[in-house]
């Protein structure tokens, strides 16, 4: 299936949020002034949990989702399978029979909380004039909803790739709060690569004709855009020996790209590899929202955990009483392990990087749930 | 300098391609038919050439340039800079002074060659309706010029990136016509990786209105699309490490991307390594051909010097006879030292890897002439 054969209707990105989360519960947290000074009125978070909260409210596990997930990180009974499955649940690595495991959509997403689709007082949906945000405007919002479930400190807050950079920014801004971060395919700071493969994913959506400035929910979706972004980002996500292996140069079954047949879109036909990255993007043109995409992607650059605190070591003193546990993908090559080396060596704890063995490059993070959940249960989670 | 405030003329492709290159010359090979069956009428190809051709034709040696490259390889007396002075020329590595030195625009190009952006037999440019080809399409093409110049063996062809791939085609193709082939910064097939990035490079092109399917010339170009392309592209010419140095996450001055603040056209401000990707976006969208790009890089994609030979180690067998320089960039991302290793151990005959000490990346094939210099001395050519 090639992404111009998604239709997706105007408002199917409201159903498939809603039908996504059976378990999904809302929380207003009220005005929200972002770094930038400007204010979010009547925010609110969407987010789902599991397991029940203690008497003194010390079980409390907050996973912290990547750019494009949801607050869906355990199926338990819902119809849709969570993104973290392997790792949270009954009897799991993280045990939601002993833990109360929360998990929030990011400001600015667009699976429950408070975004870009969401209605502006005026009633009309935010679309071009939802503001700029940072991650720490994200964890800011968070420790609200913390504060309204009664949570005064997670026992730990756990993330991968942007959920990890989160975790990071969480042991810092409330290192109080933080019992142990648990940061996974992340780094202290978003790298002038990962900026210039984000500018790319953004001008893939801003560049589509039905993006209109972020002012298209009554019209045709951007789904050319936002698949091309996802195209871009996925290949960041994989390791060239990954794509190989699977792919090859393998034609796709019934294509024959070097040739001079075209496809029904008058294109030239299509390797393997495309025809996979053509169906990632159609799936997630279906079911995310584009200024989501831009919002969310932007808050990922603007990623420091040093910035406006005297730098990276200063910052990381801060949150010296927080114990930590870092773990790089062997094969990463967007959040580099060197990146994540870097962040042990600034920490005035003694923290040691573990290895998440996989051939499989970044998504390693979502794939090795195994290795994950040995890691936390050596670590004594 | 953002793409979006270049305002390119649609005749500007044709002007700058005739600025560019004083000492082109224009030479028709007849009707060309391709690999897929598909003919081509009355194929010019575009070259340059520096240095006299001795009388027994043994001094020539062909020069192949890059994705986006053109005959320009060497300044001489024009105007314009050539993308290989720091290697070719009167007493370099390349002796313009001993030898016959020739560089061949790609059919498909923009820079002389009959491409899509020329005028078909019934007078209206090709655009939509040029046909796919593939590099060894090209180099039968540029064979017919070699017979046209009285060159019979060429006593050596060397290219980098497609260059390089396009060298090793010659080898492949007629090993009896090339005494050396010099392949650097290259690899035997375009693997699953470099196939799905082309795609993203193909798709920001095609998705941007302004494309019309291939039939602009008449309209605006599809810069915003071409200049995306040029992005992706430019990341993976660049190493992390590179753009880490260079760029950081450094502000561009007197913008600041993480503020309320917008650019004009009300999209967030940039940090530094943004503006430079701008910069080399509209630098490449004001020269050349959006479907120039696709059709070199659709005929890229189709780079596997075995398909259809019985695989890699049949293929080379043919050039058996042919003596080969390979060289690696130490840091290039894009074609790994990996992919050359594989070839090198491919071939019957001995032939080393030489390593391109470089920090900056693929595109070392570019910048470190020195060093492909002193290779070429110590291998006598």
């Amino acid at each position: 299936m090639t992404v111009s054969e998604v239709r997706v209707d105007p408002s199917a990105h409201q159903e498939v949020r809603q039908g996504a989360a059976a378990g999904l519960r809302h929380q207003p947290i009220g005005e929200l002034v972002l770094e930038t000074g400007v204010a979010i009125p009547e925010v609110v978070l969407g987010y789902e949990s599991w397991g029940q909260l203690n008497a003194d409210a010390s079980n409390a596990v907050l996973v912290q989702h990547a750019l494009t997930g949801s607050s869906h990180a355990v199926q338990a009974d819902s119809a849709e399978p969570g993104w973290w499955d392997g790792l949270v649940g009954p009897g799991k690595a993280i045990d939601t029979d002993e833990l109360f495991v929360v998990c929030i959509n990011m400001v600015g997403g667009c699976y429950g909380s408070t975004g870009p689709s969401s209605l502006a007082p005026d009633g009309e949906p935010w679309g071009s004039r939802f503001p700029y945000l940072t991650l720490r405007d994200s964890v800011r919002a968070e420790a609200r909803l913390a504060d309204a479930l009664g949570i005064s400190q997670w026992r730990a807050v756990i993330g991968g790739s942007m959920g990890g950079a989160r975790a990071l920014e969480w042991a810092v801004t409330f290192p109080d709060r933080v019992g142990t971060a648990v940061v996974i395919a992340a780094c202290a700071a978003s790298s002038a690569e990962q900026i210039a493969l984000a500018q790319a994913q953004v001008l893939a959506i801003r560049q589509d004709p039905d993006y209109r400035g972020g002012d298209y929910y009554s019209e045709a979706a951007p789904i050319s855009g936002l698949g091309l972004a996802r195209r871009i980002a996925h290949i960041s996500y994989r390791s060239e020996t990954e794509l190989a292996d699977r792919f090859g140069r393998t034609a796709q079954p019934g294509e024959h790209p070097v040739s001079a047949e075209r496809s029904t879109e008058a294109w030239r036909q299509r390797y393997q590899v495309e025809s996979y990255l053509d169906h990632k993007a159609a799936k997630l043109a279906q079911i995310f929202d584009a200024n989501s995409y831009v919002t969310l992607t932007e808050a990922l650059m603007s990623h420091d955990v040093g910035r406006g605190r005297g730098g990276l070591a200063e910052a990381l003193a801060a949150a010296a009483g927080v114990r930590f546990v870092l773990a790089a993908v062997t094969t990463d090559r967007l959040y580099l392990p060197a990146q994540t080396l870097e962040l042990a060596e600034a920490m005035p704890q003694s923290t040691e990087v573990h290895w998440i063995e996989s051939d499989i490059g970044h998504d390693g993070f979502l794939t090795e749930t195994a290795q994950i959940g040995a890691l936390l249960e050596a670590e004594g989670l």
